[in-house]
């Protein structure tokens, strides 16, 4: 898990959001605030990882506990993970499903609210432009949070970029403030 | 729960294998025991089933947490789980993945061991041939098991199935009493 060392948490924060990048293997997460003036920062993000040595089932129950860990500690008022493609192959998209499942699962059981993304449109809201590569959302990601991009892993980039969409989400309904 | 009627525990019990045909609205469950004579017997067979107007998230956790309880009740040697075609589109994949992923992942929270095992070895193992109908798997089990067919529903008899193809490998590679 890693903290942000430079964000301090303010009692103006009103919105906070966590972005959850599925993988059976490695899974990202990334919390996003926004604060009543629609400032965003990131208070945490990080990859949380299972062993290749362990089974199946035993990597997604440890994946399971530890993102529910996760959601204890921070408090999210909702989820955001992203809506795996539905061009990849089925063998692909049976593990996505399993490990979208289990963030699913460790959101209901917590009551949290899930939305889910299509990665074009992650992409879309991050860097305005869907078919943005890896590193242009990383790039995009660590300017809108302030952060260094090379300190934040790919998958936690890819997880605080689906937060960050959502925000955006929200922001365009009218439901927090800050521009679109 | 179905308890069956007809059955009285045994102290010649020697293995309890619980098989799983995993859905995302419906999920069959079925316990197969062996005594030493190598006589097979099911003390009970269900089908859990999730509101179809909760959330993805809210139906995963409700049937992880009534397949958990199923465990700790019958407390199953080991599962056998129907591994899901590859065939399959990539959206009927996710969904097998993500009910598939519960079911390893109660597994693996009690510490028993899953196998799994694709549709035509299932269905081969119970009725001799891989490309047998549902209902031809249905009569196969119930006969296997001394039930009545009519009783059990599919889902549950497709997870009796797949405990059944479990014992049948166990006994082949001559871990248990009973003809292959």
């Amino acid at each position: 898990m890693r903290l942000n060392p430079d964000y301090a948490e303010g009692e103006s924060t009103i919105v906070r959001i966590l972005g959850i990048d599925p993988g059976t293997h490695r899974m990202g997460y990334g919390m996003v605030e926004s604060n009543t003036a629609g400032d965003l920062s990131s208070p945490a993000w990080g990859v949380l990882s299972a062993k290749s040595s362990h089974e199946l089932g035993e990597r997604l129950y440890r994946l399971y506990i530890e993102l529910s860990e996760v959601m204890a500690k921070f408090r999210p008022d909702e989820v955001a993970v992203e809506e795996p493609f539905v061009s990849v192959n089925a063998r692909t998209a049976m593990a996505v499903g399993q490990a979208q499942g289990l963030a699913l699962m460790a959101a209901a059981a917590q009551g949290i609210s899930v939305s889910r993304y299509p990665p074009r449109q992650v992409k879309q809201a991050v860097s305005g432009y869907g078919g943005a590569s890896k590193e242009q959302v990383q790039q995009a990601v660590a300017m809108s949070l302030d952060l260094d991009a090379k300190a934040v892993p790919e998958d936690a980039a890819d997880a605080l970029a689906v937060a960050l969409c959502h925000v955006q989400n929200w922001r365009a309904a009218g439901l927090i403030a800050g521009e679109v």
